[in-house]
């Protein structure tokens, strides 16, 4: 059996020396947050979006994040580009649907980006994730989550359909690559309180990828790590304001020690 | 004589419990920290501008904030599309006129927007309501404010003209609907010191519209409850950066004591 | 020999006083956070894009800031007109050319704007500011930096050819009108660690363009009193979330006594 304390902080510890570029097309509200949550994790981060250099930029990351959270039809094409060429220099593609389910265009997007771009891992609520397999998501804002247990069955399908490591956050989380699943049971839900918890748990995810060559390991223990980091923050503040700023300090400074004593990840059975 | 200190916490817990959906077409400036606001008193943001999807986002929403902070003609439509779906569904919509009255796009596209969408509450500073009626404003940053007092006649003519409720905020607020007009005298000068707290107060009046069915009421109260939120973190920081943090945590964490005793808000006589 | 510490102080209280509005047209990912440091200095943002405003707004300014970190070409046209104008009402223009080098797109566009509009200050890191000279910079991330001993030569001999003021900043900030040059030592490893200082910097530099005319001593001071906040917010905080909120309350609250005490800015010999 996998030691997954030992892995995440072993991820962690290659992740603070390699400090890969994660090169983002991002949505509006999270760009700046989750620039911060790149450099605190000990990567560098990179937003760039326009059509005539996304091909150029992603050549030089280490991962790519594409995030639909404030799509247009513009946008999409630019990630199209960035995420074909990234295929072409097997660059880790890590897509973020967020929004997924809730209004056609997102649904029909997202498809379209699935179609034509090959994902290392999905993040998303199980709303999201679902509507990637046509199943019809129930949505009230970005930051909602159904009970997590209703998506497992067909969250294993999908992955083993789409050929890819879905990683469906919520009260737990769920990773499967269809073959083999884990749950993650780190995090808090303060968490739910901070705008782009999501979208950071997808960037940690990308970085992971590119020191952690196993999908599925790669997400788990990002999970694992961003949600000890809220874990860490919500017992030096039980309000919003003062957790974000404690969130970034954790994913800075979470320690050896608190890291293998703190990880709860296990295989899902 | 209404207790609207009685109200303003009736509508801080029903709005926390309720956790309304409020769909934001804003300025860049501010997306992340609207975002953030609108978690901090216990409601749902969504950020969607595309042109494709905002009749159908704002169908799902409780209440609708349109912001011209950063604005462009392309914006304008989006906007426009939103709130004619909005007013179909009898979804109120919130303006924030951001800059009205600074330049000609500005001033004229506001307009263009007021004749096309009725408006539930207009919230801005005296220079940009004024802007609404065809006084010239006088502008400098957004943040600026001319003294309240010389808006209060304009204001309220305009009001009974536009057929809405104008939230003019300054030093103090002046919350009038044309025929009936009201005081809030919350609030603290740090909050101009950290960008987007109009906006927020914006988010938090289209918040306080889904729980509160009289516009007047619903402003008034939503003014005086950022503004005490504003009170109390002054008194845990001096300076800006800590300051804005503890505005967050205050807005999540204001108890039904601290609301009883320190709302400010008394009719116009 | 000029006292440094003495003359960015006079620029700070007179900056206090003046609360010069300051036009940025830049990226995505720093709009709130530079909107935020312009007023924790004491001057007043504004963010617009719209090329159906841009020569209005800048009319109003105090500085321009042009900020290429996530431009298109459509971004870049409303830049160069914003910029034009600034020049033929001899507002100072202040230019920062995140990502020059990196990409052809960046590059190129940089070099653009470099020839339609005349710039005050450009501020960069090596890579950046080289690329404007047709040195081809070495990028990974738009926080990262060469050290910038390498880069002084060309940068003076560059700062003659464009007849401008480079603001090269890293380990220590070298600030070069071609003729004179200065070393600036203040800052902390720390403010790499949170995104966007780099543009922070340029702001700053933008805000005291207002109130001195020495494009070089605006620049030399403007570095010196943000790495100087950065050293104070250091020993407020070692992990990024906190130490960025300590950096907003020290460049609002920096005294006359620490800024005396603490500003090394020296000659190039």
């Amino acid at each position: 059996m996998e030691d997954f304390a030992q892995k995440t902080w072993q991820n962690i510890e290659t992740l603070r020396k390699k400090r890969p570029l994660i090169h983002h097309i991002t949505n509006m509200v999270v760009m700046n947050t989750t620039a911060n949550a790149t450099l605190a994790i000990g990567a560098s981060p990179v937003m760039a979006h326009s059509p005539d250099e996304v091909e150029e930029m992603v050549s030089f990351a280490g991962a790519l994040v594409l995030n639909i959270g404030t799509l247009t039809r513009d946008l999409v094409q630019s990630m199209i580009k960035a995420g074909q060429r990234a295929n072409q220099l097997s660059i880790p593609v890590i897509f973020d649907p967020v929004g997924a389910g809730a209004t056609s265009l997102r649904t029909s997007e997202a498809l379209r980006i699935l179609e034509k771009v090959k994902m290392q891992v999905i993040r998303g609520n199980p709303a999201e994730i679902l509507s990637l397999g046509g199943e019809k998501g129930h949505i009230k804002g970005v930051e909602s989550f159904q009970e997590t247990i209703e998506a497992v069955e067909a969250a294993t399908l999908l992955a083993a359909k789409l050929g890819t490591t879905l990683a469906v956050t919520g009260k737990e989380d769920f990773v499967t690559n269809g073959n083999r699943s884990v749950w993650v049971s780190n995090g808090h839900p303060l968490m739910k309180q901070v705008t782009g918890t999501g979208c950071i748990a997808t960037t940690v995810v990308a970085a992971f990828t590119t020191v952690d060559p196993d999908p599925l390991s790669a997400a788990a223990t990002a999970l694992g790590y961003f949600g000890l980091a809220g874990e860490k923050s919500a017992q030096r503040s039980g309000s919003p304001g003062s957790f974000q700023v404690a969130l970034f300090d954790a994913l800075y400074d979470l320690a050896e020690e608190e890291v293998r004593k703190g990880i709860r990840i296990r295989e899902h059975q």
